[in-house]
């Protein structure tokens, strides 16, 4: 092993363009509760380009490496880390120093093992997707079997997790997409109806689709600047909410319209989950891995290189469906 | 008894002038689980103007007599009423016929006892404005002692019931008025500190006051659609919650205030209470009536015939503080 590695470095928040390929960043040191791990496969987040851009509310110092979800083999374990050891497979959720590296350093409270039936690449495709769609459906919106969810961008990284835990929870699912091959993405995943949220009138051939059960009860919703007023129109009296996971603006809403059938609206953020949480989520996700009911779909792949590009697609590919990753 | 009355008439939905004063309408009849009541004051709330309007969601048919609070005396029982008698002091939160009138009809459940310490016109202030302040505070906020709350639009009357009853509960109480006068009325109130919402720059200085909690843990919110995002941006991390109580119109908002503190947005309607809950709330206000905590504050006084100058002080009055009511 070199002292030095490949990585994205950014060294101004801009565009896509500044996520700059470098071949001699030093390999990072590592702390006592800390391990580094050898990257095979890190995923893209959205996220990661608002920080990127320089717009989000925490920044990091410049220059950095971005990325949080990456999957690969422990390469070293510090003093005081008794839950991995060298060559031991992990996927991460958070990073000390950023995974779209060939070696990135993680506290070992966000590294957790990566089942033997996953592969590197399904692995990048864990951390920030399927801790987020737990957080949203369980934690915030607390999802009970038998109750409607709509997951309002169901065919992105997040969408296919929160398909996929919603099915395991016991609930009916309704899934949106913008092109056909996003909707069959959702419907293979195991959605019981799918709705294009391009075509007039969606919102209320889904009004009519769910007229059984009076309206939604959670909308997982991943664009809150678009939908959010539509999702409020949609929600059933007393139960509805919205649970808001993904959102690029501001938006206008006739607040009425929660006081009318008394609903509510309820933010998210992965950042805020504490440590037992993201064990608890873990334990259930490690379940689901063994049994086969969570199984990431990989979007697009890219190489480490391809980093600007992939910051691109992320936010302007429509049609895209499960994870975009790079191959380091 | 004749079988004519005064009452209000609304033969058809408009501005505050349809409200017309009218002589020779019929006392209405009763069934068997209604009272008829003699009406001494009836209490003048913002969605009776909305009704009146014709823009709220629930029309009556016309022509139709508005009011849903009045106070007053049972002047007849139906079959199946056993709670009162004949000339038992009463007020209500919802009637059958109308409230601006000297007569109306109401369903059991929904009228209550009048202390003998509460006169008719304080009586008139009880229905709507402190049955939605718990509901808000309590049912819906879930408010708990020590909580720091912020009254936004404290000198009205649901605003003056939602400062008795958070100081009742053992709550740190904010609230903002528009005028000295009801900035004064507030902290008569028993508020702990008020803020002008008129003055530029008042936001910081309600953050600036909470940062030793670290936010407020609840807004209970008068007009959403001015105040909202304000709302959002004063809330502290992971527990606060708004509380819409009030709204004309709509509002941009940016979700991410939501996101970024894992905070929520709730509204309430009081016409979702059950029979249950109305009998629950009652059991408090008796209480807190009995022993003083709650006294409503009377703002100016009408007599029927004026109806239509109390609908346009209601909405446009800003200073006015506590119940506008009708004397009858």
């Amino acid at each position: 092993m070199a002292n030095l590695m490949r990585a994205i470095s950014v060294s101004e928040f801009g565009d896509a363009n500044v996520c700059k390929p470098a071949k001699d960043i030093p390999i990072p040191d590592i702390k006592p509760r800390e391990v580094l791990i050898r990257v095979y496969a890190a995923g893209v987040n959205p996220v990661d380009t608002y920080v990127r851009s320089g717009t989000y509310a925490r920044l990091p110092n410049l220059p950095y490496t971005p990325g949080m979800d990456c999957a690969g083999v422990i390469e070293r374990v510090g003093d005081e880390v008794t839950k991995f050891k060298v060559d031991d497979r992990v996927f991460t959720v958070k990073t000390v120093t950023g995974s779209y590296a060939e070696y990135c350093v993680a506290n070992c409270n966000y590294v957790f093992p990566l089942p033997s039936n996953v592969s590197f690449e399904e692995g990048s495709a864990l951390g920030t997707p399927y801790f987020t769609a737990y957080r949203a459906l369980v934690i915030k919106g607390q999802a009970k079997p038998n109750e409607t969810v709509l997951v309002h961008g169901a065919s992105g990284g997040v969408g296919i997790a929160a398909v996929q835990i919603a099915k395991s929870l016991g609930l009916r699912v309704i899934g949106t997409a913008s092109t056909e091959q996003g909707l069959q993405a959702v419907i293979n995943q195991g959605a019981d109806l799918v709705f294009n949220h391009k075509k007039e009138g969606y919102i209320n051939d889904i009004v009519n689709a769910v007229a059984d059960n009076e309206g939604i009860d959670i909308v997982i919703e991943m664009l809150a600047n678009v939908n959010l007023n539509y999702d409020m129109q949609m929600l059933k009296s007393r139960v509805g909410r919205v649970i808001v996971v993904g959102n690029r603006g501001t938006i206008e809403i006739n607040p009425r319209l929660l006081m009318s059938k008394e609903t509510s609206v309820c933010g998210v953020g992965l950042f805020s989950t504490s440590d037992d949480e993201y064990e608890m989520i873990n334990s259930y996700l490690q379940k689901g891995l063994a049994d086969g009911h969570f199984k990431p779909l990989l979007s697009q792949l890219y190489s480490l290189e391809e980093a600007a590009q992939a910051h691109k697609d992320v936010i302007l590919n429509s049609g895209a469906c499960g994870r975009l990753t790079l191959i380091i």
